[in-house]
Formats: structure tokens, C-alpha cells, sequence
């Protein structure tokens, strides 16, 4: 009953990020995962770098390569880059120059002025000409041109977990745009797997903190993604901190319901712009979210509560970062490139 | 060289914060812990029900008791009570008439307004008459009024941490004040000792989630002196989250910097306001505070950091929400009520 | 493809290891989980009470009952008991009688002898008559009867960790029967979803402790399965401890060699008694197990060294205590039931 | 009223053993932390690297060196090594030729014999004449040779928590000696403060596994000590395991009961022999040993069980493995040389 299976790439698979593609491309039913690379672990198969899947026959046989991009288009048509931003962008150009599809989980070409790229990354960009020609890998903004992407960016963590339920408020007027504060927490496995003191677990075990304030990194893409909704710059604060989980992230944002909005229904907004979208939970009046419900799943637990107060309505989302922050939303997008359900290895 | 050491109680000692004011008071070189009470643990002595404290002498001969209160008043000329709301204004009416001198750890004494403890705490207060007496047991801010006081009222964990970063801004007229945001995460030991199911272990680790939006207790408190600093009615947003650790209060707190201000220098304020605290350290610009710094300290650490691109403030505090936020801080009371240095039994 | 699917049904779903099996049963491509029962969560959609679950439609659509034995017998033809032990006992009896196929996860029919019974259960059997028509459900030993039965009592999670590795060195006569020492730990979810203060977060998180030493309930079980097959009685020593994880256990087993064995080579044993086992992972000599690598999956990983200089054999495991060691290890004995392939909705 | 304090240095202490050291002297009555010695972080004040002393004035003032170590002997007479393996040895001797006493935390001096030595740690001791002249510095064994000692050999954490329950019953020849199996368990900070992808939180939060089987380094003290006192060669079993904690160690032990023993009373030989041990707790009947009761203590909780039916019995010990296992320990041997009281600091 099956066909002939797509034959995908993971380049970089060694991080958290590139376990997590990979466990979801072993399971896929219409992928053959074909190319796994890693400088550190070439040589080595699957099953010993990731004992996780070491019972996949799949996992067994297929070993880590040191590849060159040319090598990798040649023998797989879809090709995942979980490569350290700029190095990214480097082995980008000659995978689609021979044909390849791409989708980059870096930061590489999420930004698309190259400006806001070097202000916020410190350096300029690797591959400037082909910054036009990425589609931002959000599918529940940009399904359509998903679809028919050569160059997919996947989106950040946080901003996937802030940009969704941040939009359709920001499209209806319903908020002061000046006023928007999200505050964000993120397990662990953000940080990648780097051998850093920082995130030691002693390090990282009984503590909370705070980090990259005021200006971390992926503010940029938020606040782009939002402007281009907004049709003017939108500027926003944004604090994330580190909290002793795997995975997970809680967007708390707190923004001042527009002066002109007489009677705010957010249900009615959320419903309509999500009601049919596969991955997006919407929790009403009666739950806030948790990560642990979301934990190993692509879905984003959305919830709201307006405070007569204050007059601000505060929206709370999770995500599991490796997932719809990262490898799952990237499979997502590749189900829409590749025209299979959307939902397809996934649920 | 001391000589005789004040004769001190504990009522309901049996959560976390009775185990923490109880290691405190068996540690201080001034008291002797006459008095403990559990109508759970009565008959048990200190060090059954307290493994962590069964070398030490006093612990292993003292008993928890289920006395009354004239009872304890006879036994003792200091008493913390460690009781659940409600319980606690019970319990002080005859504790006070007796003589004694009382701290109360619960949130019975430290809203001022009768109809705002209703509000927010769903019933009439069961003492309304003792209100005007009590002190808010903040030494930061009331240290001469606690000194005399008969009845102090220890503050909430979540007050302590957004109290002190945020009252010297607000006495400087340095920010807009419909515009504050705090943004908190607490260790669990902040829900007590008690049997729920949502406090397990296995649905609080791996789980990061809020709470209690957009309506906290908490609030009514941090509002009262918020109010009361800024002679006139001030109403905050704040949000509660539940993060996977024993101890530790994150508070990050949002504002914009007042439209008159032309240029603010937040050290110099904070080192003004604060710069001769003995329990507060203001962590400046190079870093950023973390719970694993303060837990199992009186400490606040404070941090913030100015965004010129949102003109806001971002303030940052950590407390362990047992000590500081708790029974560390009454023990600070205790210690400006007896004459006694602030620091004694604290570092 | 598939024609009609299998109706279940899960009683007690509400704990740990209900909501796996539920989980399990709802992904699974052959059944229709048809009905769940709690008494607390009665009237309640499964998404709500496991909001995990919250986007399948099934989850949404079904609803907690508090259907009698008979109502949940003609509503599924198979059932799951996730039940107390002493309770599940009297619901078998007339889910048996009506026709019903039951599986029980509680310890009401390991133990054949009741005599065995009510020395570690302290109380009488309430079914014994039922005791001799249970089949132990470890498909790596019963496979065969497994597949006839009509009564599964599926084996405790430390009894699967630990008789696994050690049944082949036994019945081979590998190591001395009286030498046997096992020395486990377990995640939390073990102790179930109960509201006791001993597995409150804060009494787990940074605590390790042994238990139940030194006739932990589960000794019965696995003296029984080994003493069958050694034919004669055996004892061992066995500890649990409770570590700060969700899921999972290690078990650290330890047998001196048998005098008579001259060289043994276990890697040969192992892969003899397991080498087509679908859920049993051989280790090898280059790795030792680790509880991450089989979190959320069926399988059990094994490894073992020799110890030359004491003559020992040390053997370590790794599972899911609420997969493999209870949800997952019954729906692969249900797998086996009803004739469909062992791995069916497991991998 | 204080007198003269000795003046004390700390080499190489960015670690964790290094910091709670510090932690510990900072705050001793009879000390003057002198010197802290750390290549990395030379030039940098102890506040700085440790955020939790800020608050210290020494803290403030106290840089640490790069200092050699004759700089060292000059300015300080009793001088802690909190170095890596072989490093310590180099560095105690000119500090000993200096004439400073010298407690070495690394396992260079523990082992007497320098074959055993190179078996265990795979290179040749780099000061094999000192072994001779160093104390092993377990208090409850060696506190009249550690008063005099100019060499202290810290004990490692395993081996304090296995060495302290054994030697009793071995003295007593109570148990079978060729029997004992000890399975540990420890948290984290044992494995120090090391940039490795292993010990990262994402690879042990939710992990547990054994490690170093079967012939871990610090066999070779265990029963270097052990031998030592049965005076014959002894042999043990013993298996580490990593779990997700900070601080902590359970050691549970299992032993035959010698055959010669008719009745055994456990809580005589332990009282008899750590009945006046100021740091030993001894838990009887009703209680088994926790991490959390010792944490942040130099205490070693000791409990057993003896099980009829194997006749064995089961001993089971907790320590903190940065405090009695490491710093505190080190602090404990340092009173008694120094003829301070022996809890001086530690209580």
C-alpha cells in the first residue's frame, strides 16, 4: 500500500534538536530517512549515538557521515539543517543551488533584513541574497507559501510561542501595541547539548533565572513577524528564563486591551483563527496551560483571561520547545511541502 | 555572655514554614524554643518529626503540644504563628490579651481594609478589631514600627520579592504606575505540606505552569503598600507560576519609565534605598539573580536592567520564599522586637 | 484496511497507570477504548481529566463512568483492571463470569498460594478460586498461555525489571540460587496518584530513600516465578528506593557465579534466551543501562559484567515502571490475547 | 573576646568540593580564610565566582591566585587541595617541605600502596614517599593520628558512607566477609564542577543509571580500609549510580550474617560504637535514611534491618557528598588537628 518513501537528510543531527527530528522522521510512514550527519559522530550508527532508537532496524544500519553538501543533495531531496546559526546559512546555498528543499531550524534565515540580522546576531550575514527567498516556517501563518518554499525557516521557540497567540489580537486592533510584555520560560534542552558549566545539572537543578535581558536574540523575529502583521514596527519587551525541566516553554504576555474595544470576546477571536488549525489547543475559561501536557507532543496549549483591573489581557501558551519549538514544527512544514497531511507523523 | 535567652513558641509547626522558623529558632544564639505546637504531631518530639534537626539536644527533648493559647502565653513571650488564614486571627485575640507579643506568618493581618480581605479572601476577617494594630512585618520598610510592635504581620513570598525592588522606583516617582507587570515563579514548598494531588511530585516535575490569574491573594497586599507609598490607589498586574524546585521566588517585574524622567540611574536609587540593608544585595549590571543564590538565605538579590527601545524598566529580584519570604524574615522581626541585632541566628 | 476494532474497557483509569493504558488504547490502531470508569471523575470527558489527550476526538467524545462489573462486561470484551489490589479481585469475578477477557494491573492474582498472599498482603485473598485460572503475564516466560487466557495478572514493575535478567541465568544454572541480592530504584509515579505527603514534589525532589525494607510486597511475585523455575524454593534480598524521577527503574541484580560454571559468557545466554525478543534490548559490553533511554517506550534494556576478582555476575536493567512495568507490558499480553501482531499501537 | 585564627588556604577551589569548603571556613569562628587559589579564575574576587557569599566581607575583599606553593606555605599553615588526581600530590610537596599541615580532598594519598595505586588510577603515584607519611582522615577511625597528622588524606564520599556502618560489624566479625554488596546512590555534584556533555541537566534530570561497574576507583580504599581491619585481603562488591540530585549519597549495603553468630543485636555494636560520635546518627528501628535530612549537614545517617529470611543483614547510610563526603569532613579533621572542638563550624 505504500509507495516509494521521500528520502530526507538531518544534517547536524547530534543536538537535541537533531534527536528530536530524528526520532520523528523513524516513525514517519512517508519518509525514509536516508542521511544523518555529524562531524563528531561520523563513523558511528544511529542506534549508538541514540540508544533511545537503538531497536529501530532503521537505526541499526544507518550510520552518521561527514558529508559535504553537495553529497547530502544527492542522496536526499529534502534535507533538515540543525546547524549552529551562520554555519547554516553556509551549507544552505550549495543544497539548493543542486536542488535540494531545506528547512534551516537555525536563526539563519528567519530575519529577513540582514541589518537586524548583524544587530542582533553581531556579525554579518553568511548568505544576505538568499534571505529574500526563505518562507518563515510558521504554518499556522504561512501555510501557503509553505507549501511551495524551497527554503523553509523554521521559527525560534519562543517567538513560535508567542507569535501564535499574539496575532490574531494584533490583527483585530484588540490591543495597545505598545504595551505587549511577554515573559517566558524555557526548559532546558534550549540551551542545546553543549558542554557548558552553565547548564550542568547542579547548575541548573533548584535554580530559576532570568537571562539575555533586555535584548535576547529572538526578539527579532518576533518583532518582525509582528510587524508585518501590524504593518508598522512594532517593538516589544521580552524576558525569558531558564527553568529546571527537559522540555517546555509557558509564554505569559500581557498586553492593554485597546482603547476603542468596548467588549472583548477572545474566544470568538481565538476560535476563528484556530478552530480548524490541527496543532493549536485553545483551553477557555477553564484550564491554564502546563507543560507537562504538552511535553513530547506538536501541539501549543493556548488559554486567556481578561483582568477588568488592569484592563490587559493576559495570554498564556506551551509548547514543547523540541517539538512545535523546533523538530516538530519542521516536520509539520515538510508535510506541507511534501503534500501529505499536515498531521502525518506527527499525531 | 549572654545571659538568659527569650522563651519563644511556634504554633502549628508542622509545613514548611514552621520547619524552617523552627531550624532557625533552634539555631539562634539568643532564644530558647520553649514551645512548639501540631494538633497532627502532638506528642512527637521535634527531632521525630524532623529528621534534619535529631542531633540537637533541644529538638529531641522538646514535644509538640496541642495547647491553647492562654497556655502558650504562659510559656513563652514570643509566638509565630505558622496557622492556615482564618486560624491565625483566632488564634492571636488571646495571645495578645495574655501578653504575649505575636508574628504571624499568615495573611490574617496584613491587609488592612476589611472589605478588601473579603474581596480577595472570600470571607469576613475573624478579627477585624486587631487590623489597625498590626505592622506589616517588612523591616525594609517598617523596621522602627516593628520594633514596637505587639502584632506584626509577616508579609506573603511573592509581596517580599516585588515589594523591595519596586518601592523605591515608585517613592521616586521614577515610573508609570498603571504600567507595572510581575511576572513571578515559585518553588513548591510556596503550596505548603499538603496532601494534593496537584503537588506530587509527578505532576509538578517536568511541569512549569501559572496560576491563580489574574486574581492572586497576593495582590491585595502588594497593592495596599504599593498604595499607600503612592497616596493614592495603585493596581498592579501579577502572575503566579509553579516551577519545579524545593525553594525560590524569580519575580520579574515590568514598567515604564515615567514620561518626566529624563534619565534614570537605578543604581544610584537602589544604592540609596538600600546600600545599608543588611538581607538585601543589589546584584548591578554585570549579573543576574538566580534562586540557587538565596535559597536557604534571608537574602534578596536584586538586578535590573533599562530598555532604551521600550523605555521600560526591567526589575529582577530572588528570594527563597521559606526564609525571606517567610520565616527567615520573621525571625528578622523577632530580632528588631527583642533589641536584638537584625542578623542574629540569620548568618 | 483494518475491519472492526475491539471494544475495551480500562477500570480505574484515573491514576499513573490508567492514564498510560488509556493513552496507549487510544493510539492503538486496533481497538476502540469504548469505556473508562473512575468513581471520582464520573460524568467527566477523558480530555478533561488528561488534557494531554484533549485534541483526539475520542477524548473528547468518551466519558468516565461508574458502570458495575456486569454494564462494563457487555460494553467491551475486554478489560482492563487498574484498580487497588483487594478491589480488583471482586470486580474480575463477575466481569469473568459474564464473558469478559480480563486484565488485571493490581497484585490480586500474581500470587497462586494464598497463604503467600496473606503473608504479604495481610489480608485474606478475596478470589482465591480465581488464583489457579490467572496466567502471569510476562509474555517473555507465558507467552503461549497468554494468548489463551482469560485472566492476565500483569506483573509488578520490579518483578519485570528483575525477572527478565535473571531467568536465564537461573534456569541455565548460571549463578548460586542463595547469592541473589537486587537492589532497585523507582521514578515516583510507582507510588501512584495519591495524595499523600510523602511524595509531595518537596519531600522527592533532592531525596532518595530506601523502602519497604526488607519484605517489600513485590518479593512474593518474584521468589514465586523464580522458585518455578528453578524448581525449588527461592529467596532473594531485594530493595527498593524511591529516586526523584517520573518514570522509570534501575534494578542492579548481583549473584555470585556457580561454582561449577567454568567460564560463563552471558552475552551468548542473553541472546539465546532473548535475541527475538521484541521488547528486550541486549546492552552489550559497551553500554549500561540508563532509565532516559527507555522512558515512554516497552522496552527493557540489559546489560551485565563479570567481576573476576569476587566471582560475581552483575547484572542491570532498565524500564518504564508505567510502561513495560505495568500499561505497556498489558496492552502487549492483550496484543497476544487477540491474535494481533505483539507490537501493535507499542512501538 | 576571639583570639588569634589560624590562617587557612584553599588551592583550587572553583569546584563544588571547593566551594562548600569555603562556604564552611568563611563562616568558622576559629578561621582566616587567607588565600583561595583558582587558575581559571585568578584576579577575581570570591564574590564574584560565588554569588551566594556576596553578602561576606571576606567574600568582597578575598581574591583568588594563581599563587605557587611556597606562596601558599608563607601565608597560610594549614592549606586545603581541592585539585584533580595527581595535580594534589605535586602541589602537597613543597607546601609539606614549607612546613604547612596539609588536607588533600583528592584521592592521592588515601591508598598506602602504590600498586594498588597504579591498578586503580592507570599512571604511577607521583609522590609515592609521602604515602607513608599520610592519615587517612576518617575521624571515627583515625582521630588520634589526625591531631597529629601534617598529611590528611580525605576519605572519599562512597567510602565514608560505606567504610562508617561496615567497620563495626566487621570488627565484630558479625558478618561474612566475602558476602558484602554495597549499592550506592549519588547525586550529581559528585561527578564536579566539569564542562561535559554528560552531566548535563538534559542528560540527568530524568536519568538513573549505574556507572563505573565493576571496579570503580574508590574500591581500593574501601578495602584498603577494610582489610586493614579484618587484617586479611578483603574483597567487595560495589556499584555506583548517578541519580538526580544535587547532594547526597545512600549507600545500602548487604551482608550474610556470620555463621557463628547466634543472635545478633545491631543497635549494641552501632552504640557502642558511634554512641558519643558527634557526627554519626544513628536511626534504630522506626527509620531509614533520606538525602534530604542530611543535605547541607556533615552528619551520616545509619539505619538496618535484618531480614531472617535471607539471613542477612541490610545497612543503609546517607551522607552529604560535598559535606561529610568532601569539605565538611575535611573541616572536621582540621578541628582536631588544629585542637579546635571537633563540631567548630559544622554545627
Amino acid at each position: 500500500m505504500t509507495t516509494t518513501k521521500t528520502k530526507v537528510a538531518v544534517v547536524g543531527a547530534s543536538g537535541y534538536t537533531g534527536e528530536e527530528l530524528v526520532g520523528l522522521l523513524l516513525a514517519h510512514p512517508n519518509i525514509d530517512l536516508a542521511v544523518v550527519t555529524s562531524r563528531q559522530f561520523a563513523g558511528k550508527s544511529l542506534a549508538e549515538v541514540f540508544p533511545r532508537f537503538a531497536h529501530d532496524k532503521n537505526s541499526a544500519r544507518l550510520k552518521f557521515s561527514d558529508s559535504e553538501a553537495k553529497q547530502v543533495a544527492r542522496d536526499a531531496t529534502v534535507v533538515f539543517l540543525a546547524l549552529p546559526h551562520g554555519l547554516a546559512a553556509e551549507f544552505a546555498k550549495p543544497l539548493l543551488s543542486a536542488g535540494a528543499r531545506v528547512l534551516d531550524l537555525s536563526a539563519d534565515f528567519r530575519v529577513k533584513d540582514s541589518d537586524v540580522y548583524r544587530e542582533f546576531y553581531g556579525h554579518e550575514h553568511p548568505a544576505a541574497d538568499l534571505l529574500g527567498k526563505s518562507v518563515y516556517g510558521l504554518p499556522e501563518v504561512y501555510r501557503d507559501q509553505i507549501r511551495e518554499a524551497r527554503l523553509v525557516a523554521c521559527p525560534g521557540c519562543y517567538p513560535t510561542s508567542i507569535l501564535i497567540p499574539l496575532r490574531p489580537l494584533i490583527r483585530r486592533k484588540a490591543i495597545a501595541r505598545k504595551t505587549i510584555v511577554a515573559s517566558s520560560m524555557s526548559g532546558v534542552t534550549g540551551a542545546g547539548r553543549k558542554a557548558e558549566v552553565d547548564y550542568l545539572f547542579s547548575e541548573c537543578n533548584e535554580s530559576v533565572r532570568p537571562y539575555g535581558v533586555p535584548k535576547h536574540r529572538h526578539l527579532s523575529e518576533i518583532e518582525q513577524e509582528l510587524s508585518i502583521l501590524a504593518r508598522e514596527k512594532l517593538v516589544i519587551q521580552f524576558t525569558p528564563h531558564l527553568v529546571p525541566i527537559n522540555r517546555g516553554i509557558i509564554s505569559t504576555i500581557y498586553a492593554d486591551i485597546a482603547t476603542n474595544v468596548v467588549k472583548m470576546d477572545p474566544a470568538v477571536i481565538f476560535q476563528s483563527a484556530y478552530g480548524q488549525e490541527p496543532f493549536v489547543r485553545l483551553l477557555g475559561d477553564d484550564r491554564l496551560p502546563d507543560t507537562k501536557y504538552v511535553a513530547g507532543t506538536n501541539f501549543i496549549d493556548i488559554s486567556w483571561r481578561i483582568d477588568r483591573r488592569t484592563n490587559r489581557i493576559v495570554l498564556m501558551s506551551a509548547i514543547d520547545n523540541t517539538v512545535k519549538g523546533a523538530g516538530g514544527q519542521a516536520v509539520q512544514c515538510m508535510n506541507l511541502m511534501l503534500g501529505l497531511p499536515e498531521t502525518a507523523g506527527l499525531i
